[in-house]
């Protein structure tokens, strides 16, 4: 699937990308074009990649990519189809390769092509409030509801039968039906992802998108941040509380309950079924299983299994938190 | 006292309810016309209650309503001047008669009768910023201010000398007098309370409203939900500081101090002269008591009796915590 | 350095300020002019500062100020250079002076003296968005974009290349260049400082500033609270996440990384290059290091010294925490 918000400025040649990375061409290699640039798994034929962790080393194996920016070391585990791009930082060189294919994805400044959207074509078709604005590349379904003073940014599509209150600033995101945004969200704005760099540290673009699939809630004040390889999911039905943060390329699954001022760090990836309590964070890169249980105020820095209860911090057995706070049952 | 902001459809017969509960009517049972739901606390004669968990034991043995929702178990419990209605599950027939009474109070859309402020009757009475909004029923007493972008939306009583900042969403709220709200909160939506449902699940109606007593400040970015059959109480002179999550039915007393990011779940009580540190959090349905000390970052998961100093999570008190963490005096 | 934003509405007589304190005047002590009112630090001669602990006794020795408000014991430690002004309650007779010196610093209503950008100097200037507000005393300088709603109110001063998003509110900050502040956020109202008095808590004046460094970047939904005597300041190239709140005389260091939801309480101070996980708590009046790391979730509740990485609550250092947690390598 091409990206749907981003334009994409390729194809570009092999012995560009060398070129714009200052390596030196490797004249064996045809110097075809490379369409896209995504991650190991997305990736297809003709498409560049790429691995900076061994974390990665199965994924890599099975890559389609046909180009990959690794490092000397974990070349060795790209399949033969894919042909390693060797450089001294794989993240910066991502970077670099993704603004050149998505230059638009870097800035994210408000949008001056923001209208009042009495001044378009929505006029007649949506329930709005005062003072709603509607950038461009948006569309809306139908029976929809969007309250004052919120700002629909380029790149949104909205499905039919969906709420949304006031005071809203969504962008790049993709909200499927029945779906309701209550007051105060920022939707689709890029993650906290950048290398840091003394004195100017050095944003990298986002291309992914926010997804909210059909009869979700989202809560008062949420920040829910776009992907920046992949896309930030949340699945259908899954109901959020409020003053939520959601940071970019999460993915949580369906019929999840996530209660009060929650958060939940970069490209975790949360189950069916889950329910979180009020205040409870959950660190970047995990993997919590279906129907997991986790206790308010917890902090879990570990991937939880399937059908597991957890509280404490760090977050461990249910079982375990209870017996080790037998005192608890005394004091006070 | 009647419900001040939500339109009672009733009376209604006890058969009327029956049938729409879908039951088999007791023809022994007088078809009397019952006036209202309430909680089993504030329900009178001719009223309707609901009685879901022996917790309640107590209160409901004291109920002075005619009819109560309730199971085969506890029905046992109720006084005799109050006829049990056995149902399967207590809480969604009681969603579905608040309904009957209330189908105003499950809509949280935006409010689409709000119009600027400029248009209004509160034109010269009232210091006004830009874009202020005003809904249907509010009213707002001598000398108060209201700063840009804010919108009251319907079901808002604001009394003398209060001062609200800028981009608020307020509704569904009876403010006292000499209160200062600040920016950008969101006061009087619904709770985080629906009946998980397999791939929609189903909110129930909430009835109550947020009530703000004399002499309170509420902090930016706070989030104060209505109560689902009470009402969300601030008592008075309580401050509370920036990015507070206050849940429905949560009940606080006078003269407490709130510090920033505390979030308190649902139906919770909090005594008077309460101080409570930064990023505290505090489950549902638990009591605090009088003059407690809650260090930051507890997690309080039980009651907490009069006059105690609790921290740690779980929140235990003041001096066990201490003890426990000795080592934390050699260390670093 | 005179106060940028307040006006000074002195000097006031040594005898005026002893007689609006209700005390009895030394006529041994010549009658001067005092010029402002600053803290231990930052008086200097003919000034009259505070001291009210005896943890800033250090400071104290060395302050230049003429006129200091102590208490009796406090008062030995000051240099003869300073005159002591005894008083029963410090922090109350500084609060007193200060509005006397400062009366504009107490209100901290919505500014009505915002108008539409349209209608200022800065139409052509600035890139802008819809209905974006302006208040007195407000300066811009070149390359910069404020996003739609957001209100500059009174006494803001931004650099040139500042991009800033939409639904903010600013007041009282010094903004460099190079900054981008996001959306949602408010910066520059007052601190939670108060007096508890029982019904009718007492505001004290805030007359600092927030200062934020040349390329910084600052998150959705942030709320940084002015100093009350000196500066919350957030140093050069400093990147904050969303929903982070940052309290009344907080001072952060340059090149730190601050994660979402992350809160520090009021006048700690965060030194160069340091890095706090979401949702991490500092308490008040902290100091903390250079090189510091805090884990995710922390609870910061003493001063944690130069290149030192700490985890859990209370957060120890991360040695400790590890071997503390072992039974974590087992279960779950």
């Amino acid at each position: 699937m091409p990206n749907p918000f981003f334009k994409n400025k390729g194809p570009f040649n092999y012995s560009e990308i060398i070129k714009f990375l200052n390596l030196k061409q490797n004249t064996l290699i045809r110097d075809i074009k490379i369409l896209d640039i995504k991650d190991l798994h997305n990736s297809k034929e003709e498409e560049i990649t790429f691995f900076h962790s061994k974390k990665y080393k199965d994924i890599a194996k099975k890559t389609k990519a046909s180009f990959c920016l690794t490092t000397v070391i974990l070349k060795n585990d790209l399949p033969k189809t894919c042909i390693p791009i060797v450089v001294d930082n794989v993240l910066v060189s991502t970077s670099k390769i993704t603004s050149l294919f998505y230059p638009d994805s870097i800035n994210d400044d408000f949008d001056d092509t923001a209208i009042l959207i009495n001044d378009t074509k929505f006029k007649d078709k949506v329930n709005f409030g005062k003072n709603v604005l509607i950038g461009s590349n948006v569309s809306i379904g139908n029976n929809c509801k969007i309250g004052h003073n919120t700002i629909l940014e380029k790149n949104v599509v909205i499905g039919d039968d969906c709420h949304i209150g006031s005071n809203n600033v969504i962008r790049n995101t993709l909200v499927k039906n029945n779906v309701k945004i209550l007051d105060n969200c920022i939707i689709g704005k890029h993650g906290f992802g950048f290398f840091p760099i003394k004195d100017k540290n050095l944003r990298y673009p986002h291309i992914g998108l926010v997804q909210i699939e059909d009869n979700c809630e989202i809560g008062c004040g949420a920040t829910i941040d776009r992907g920046s390889m992949s896309n930030t999911i949340i699945g259908k039905n899954t109901f959020l509380d409020n003053q939520i943060h959601i940071a970019h390329n999460v993915k949580i699954g369906e019929n999840s309950i996530i209660a009060g001022q929650v958060g939940i760090a970069g490209s975790s990836i949360i189950g069916n079924n889950v329910k979180i309590g009020g205040q409870a964070g959950i660190s970047g890169h995990l993997k919590i299983g279906n129907n997991v249980e986790i206790g308010g105020g917890s902090g879990v820095i570990r991937d939880i299994p399937d059908n597991t209860k957890v509280m404490g911090y760090p977050a461990k057995n249910i079982r375990e938190f209870l017996r080790d706070n037998k005192w608890y049952i005394k004091q006070l």
